[in-house]
């Protein structure tokens, strides 16, 4: 699958994902009541939230769907709706297929064993019942959470082989407290997301697919340092970065995430695009044209990417 | 909320919550013809097997809601049946607060602030649509990982101040290789538990509620030295000990969690409990009465504790 990502980013010359985080605050108003035409009368505060997170999606998934390789859905934005908020990340997920876009279900899940094993079905495997093998949420790439150890790992790795997919796992968070225990140094002078770093790359040798591994790593746009050293530790270990934009790393920010081929890496951006309409820059496309305006920012991101790293 | 699981450890005896993790292997084959039955024809096989995790939970629940304090539903053992399970897992939680039980989310979430936010509503809090506050999944507890720092847990705090809830931090885990990262010896000395156990004593300052914090602490019955060391270091900590059991500990091995008034943990045991009629020792119940030999096994489980632990 990393190949595949890879590909997408040099046809389409952009590094990027947009990050699906449809928080109800990024919502335009006039949707709810759209929203609320496709529902019936009684249907449920939480139902017409998520019909308005369907047609925001949509929407914006219209959009970008040429400009981008890959979109990242953030599992708690639907969770917080429930289960129709669930069955619109199901939908969302299907839809980005249809449209080619490849999707990272920014689930960050990690767990004991048999536990991950179930992780790993539900988000990108299959689950047997009986005779059958169904494939459930099925997304592309999942982000994972390192904090178990291996036993937490293997089970994603396992899904991975059997059905060319992909993770990401934690390493350096793009968050402001991200070196509360990212950062703390051990013993022999490394810091823990060094070696949670060298543990993915290690993870990562059981699925290489050419110069890079389906095991990759989130390191965010915000710790550009931190970036430079990983970079060179982990060679065959392909970077998610989150942090672009509103959580506010600048494009040359994101020079040492690339590799001396200029990959490497792709850039998240959430907020920044998907309500960018709510921006001064963006203001004249109105809360009506959210979907040009998140466009707008799309392209804006990509030349911003590609002027500074020289793609 | 620790008060009222204190409250309800002493009132029944038993330190002891029993885990809803559904695996597919430990659902009776005989539930999967009763579930059909309850279905139309053309269900999918992810309803029908949802529909048997629903019948399994419900006659689980009832064998043991008057001997327990509460139940601990696995996410990732109802995220494997996709939307079908979810909805059951959402009927869990409310089934289970009919019947008096707590329920404690083992979510394992984590993220960066305005995520963890979207999480702790979806979890534990509330939702905002419009002038509504939409409780979602409604749990009482839920586990979180501390990978992300503080950024990550704030949102959990704010929620259980609003709501009166908790949650269980990640510290210890159970399993085999949590030491890979969890055991690294820091620059001073510490390893990264103790920091991490630091911290959760820390944040737990800001929601007491008598000589124990609601925010918790997630520590492995398979590790009794590590416990012994952060029942010290933690001691307003209450801690959740899974791997009771089927994981390897004994009641011996959590005599090192309890405090001098023999409080101050809940051992969570699953599949010892809810796949009892699976083991030689509970063979007599047969496959049909897997609800009594799971009865039966919280019962040896609590007899258990209380020997060794004198309660």
């Amino acid at each position: 699958m990393i190949k595949k990502l890879m590909d997408e980013i040099r046809d389409k010359k952009a590094p990027v994902v947009v990050g699906l985080d449809p928080s109800p605050s990024f919502l335009p108003g006039f949707l709810f009541e759209e929203a609320a035409k496709n529902l019936p009368e009684n249907a449920s505060a939480l139902e017409t939230a998520a019909e308005t997170v369907w047609l925001f999606n949509r929407a914006i998934v219209d959009a970008v769907a040429d400009l981008v390789p890959a979109v990242k859905p953030q599992s708690a934005m639907y969770e917080q709706f429930g289960i129709p908020g669930l069955k619109v990340y199901e939908k969302t997920v299907r839809y980005c297929h249809e449209k080619g876009l490849i999707v990272i279900a920014d689930v960050k899940r990690g767990d004991i064993g048999s536990t991950s094993e179930a992780y790993a079905a539900a988000h990108l495997g299959r689950i047997r019942i009986g005779e059958e093998n169904i494939p459930v949420f099925n997304a592309d790439f999942a982000t994972v959470n390192p904090y178990l150890g291996t036993d937490g790992i293997a089970p994603f790795l396992k899904v991975m082989q059997e059905e060319d997919k992909g993770i990401f796992v934690l390493v350096k968070t793009s968050n402001k407290s991200s070196g509360e225990f990212q950062d703390q140094i051990m013993a022999d002078g490394k810091k823990l997301y060094e070696k949670v770093g060298e543990k993915v790359s290690e993870w990562g040798l059981s699925s290489m697919e050419g110069a890079y591994s389906n095991v990759g790593a989130v390191v965010g746009a915000t710790y550009p340092e931190e970036a430079k050293i990983l970079r060179e530790q982990m060679p065959h270990t392909f970077i998610l970065a989150p942090g672009y934009g509103a959580q506010g790393a600048s494009a040359k920010d994101l020079k040492p995430f690339f590799d001396k081929n200029k990959e490497g890496v792709i850039v998240n951006s959430s907020r920044g695009i998907i309500a960018a309409y709510r921006k001064e820059q963006y203001r004249q496309f109105g809360e009506t044209g959210f979907a040009d305006a998140a466009r707008q920012a799309a392209l804006d991101m990509i030349e911003d990417l590609r002027k500074e790293v020289e793609l």
